[in-house]
């Protein structure tokens, strides 16, 4: 891969979803929910045979840095690119863009999750490469569009349209629209119809995502060029400070990608899981006889389709059948299979009760 | 209440039904399951404006009598009646009928489990003292029958027969036929025909109980009556060592009391609760507006009908209904309300497995 590429890892989700294993400091990315080290640990193995370290850039929280470094030791630390809060995908990428820029100016940026699973490892760095290819030759903003497995509601959905590059093997579709996570009923259309789901994985030229952010965002794009014009080092730090917290706090879907006539997409098929809940997870995890997906010190007696997260702890479960069970030194979660979107709602109710030292 | 009533409280039981709360060396007499002290100080102080604490014997195994004297401090050490091993209740009863009678020849001996419930402690008492007046007048096996409030299946019924004394108010059946647990329909049929549950409470004359034995259990009676040979002391409790596990493991109901012409039942109401499963504990408990009975730290989203007993850990429930959760510091059960009676199948999972060390 050219030397003009870089990544830029996004490791700035708290993962709500994975409570009570994720914890306010200690998010999704930083877990090692399945063996081999943890998803942000994986996320940089994956890309290491195309990407050198230096070319790895990591957009975080501040309080997830120290746990970045940590478990990233290979990675410069000026690559870590902090946020002094969460505004969305769109600042984020904004700033990792000015640092891509700043090193290359024909820099390419490959945005990838820092918590995604992958299993077909060499056909993904084989869909990068093309996706690179294909943005440093253009000013286009390529999606890699996921072919959907089944009518899951919790993805946004890509419908593509003609092919406009690549093969037969790897073709490049113009993108028709971009559609948000849609009823059951409609999932089941989209999937029906070949639409993709969004993988939330990008690649485009830095230059390229600033100018369109200069066509469809241009409030956000004036913050980012302030933060630009800083020298960077502690200047630019204080800047970063003083004017992230007043941009515009929205998604690069929303805020780009939907608006954009340049997006296209490419079609992928690499096993991919975005981890997006408990039952996501478990559907990697080894099953017993009576399908259930257990981990740590756990019993069951007459149980099937569970999935449970022990620790040192014993989990004893008798009779149960298609529920969660998350075990942890101080808290325990516990819901059906099908309940798993919720968990988002418990962790508000821990917020506005006096149990946030839970979170 | 005559100063020839003894009371025996039967405190060898395991109580596995209550894993993970009950331990080995925990069981459910030891723990505190509803306000106001452990069951068996509540057993204790039930019958305290009765019985003074002298003649107060507690019968229990070698390793729970330092637990038992511990929580039940105004009972004189001689007291404590240490079975070498468990052999279910006769010759549990045959050895606390010899120290009752060696301490009173006409000792009257009211024969209650460590681990009950009672709502209505005034009503128990006036029901104790009618018992123990019947039993010292005569040669009467009194049996406390708890009137049914549904079928249950988990329990012994008597048939009661023709009133035989007493008064309308409190009057004394004779025993038409002792049954087992029964399945459900012939639950419903007992209820519907004026069974009364078997409580495990029993009245006699230690004298009485001895005759018995003679009559119906000659082979333990001959053992029982080589330990009440040796000396009271020392000596005895080697005796105890030797002959007491060669003894005949029986329960006084199958042993004496189903063979017995000599049987009585008086019917009582006063709220009795026998704590044998987590949905009969938790019935005592405040239940929240959607039927959860919670204990510790506990919170539910969505959640109807659950039994949660949670202590420093928090407990987070997400749409369950009818299931048990107990938390533990070193185990979790999650099971549901139905399935309470398998804890025991679990325990025994445990046993032969390689995690006994949660037992």
């Amino acid at each position: 891969m050219s030397s003009h590429t870089y990544a830029v890892i996004m490791a700035g989700g708290r993962g709500t979803r994975f409570w009570p294993l994720s914890r306010r400091n200690r998010a999704k990315q930083f877990l090692e929910v399945a063996p081999g080290g943890t998803l942000i640990q994986k996320t940089l193995a994956r890309i290491e045979p195309l990407i050198p370290s230096e070319n790895v850039l990591v957009v975080l929280g501040q309080d997830q840095r120290e746990e970045a470094m940590r478990q990233l030791p290979g990675i410069p630390s000026k690559n870590f690119v902090v946020e002094p809060l969460g505004r969305n995908t769109a600042p984020a990428i904004g700033l990792a863009a000015l640092s891509v820029r700043e090193r290359d100016p024909e820099g390419v940026m490959v945005v990838l999750p820092a918590d995604h699973l992958i299993g077909d490892e060499e056909e993904f760095r084989h869909v990068l490469e093309a996706a690179a290819r294909m943005a440093s030759q253009s000013t286009r903003l390529v999606v890699l569009g996921i072919r959907p497995s089944r009518p899951e509601t919790g993805y946004g959905y890509i419908q593509p349209g003609d092919p406009i590059a690549g093969d037969e093997d790897q073709p490049v579709h113009a993108v028709r629209r971009f559609v948000e996570k849609p009823s059951r009923q409609k999932a089941e259309e989209y999937v029906d119809r070949g639409y993709l789901w969004n993988s939330g994985m990008f690649v485009w030229r830095a230059s390229t995502i600033q100018d369109q952010f200069s066509a469809h965002l241009p409030e956000l794009k004036a913050g980012l060029d302030r933060i630009g014009a800083a020298r960077a080092g502690a200047k630019r730090a204080r800047v970063v400070e003083d004017i992230y917290p007043t941009l515009e706090s929205i998604s690069i879907d929303y805020g780009v990608m939907e608006k954009s006539t340049e997006a296209v997409v490419i079609p992928c098929e690499f096993g991919w899981n975005d981890v997006g809940s408990w039952s996501a997870l478990a559907s990697i995890w080894k099953k017993d006889d009576a399908g259930n997906s257990v981990r740590g010190r756990v019993v069951t007696l007459d149980s099937a389709r569970c999935v449970v997260s022990g620790e040192e702890r014993l989990v004893a479960l008798i009779d149960m059948e298609d529920v969660i069970v998350i075990d942890t030194p101080d808290a325990v979660l516990i819901c059906p299979a099908t309940s798993d979107q919720k968990v988002r709602d418990l962790v508000n109710l821990l917020e506005v009760s006096s149990l946030d030292r839970h979170l």
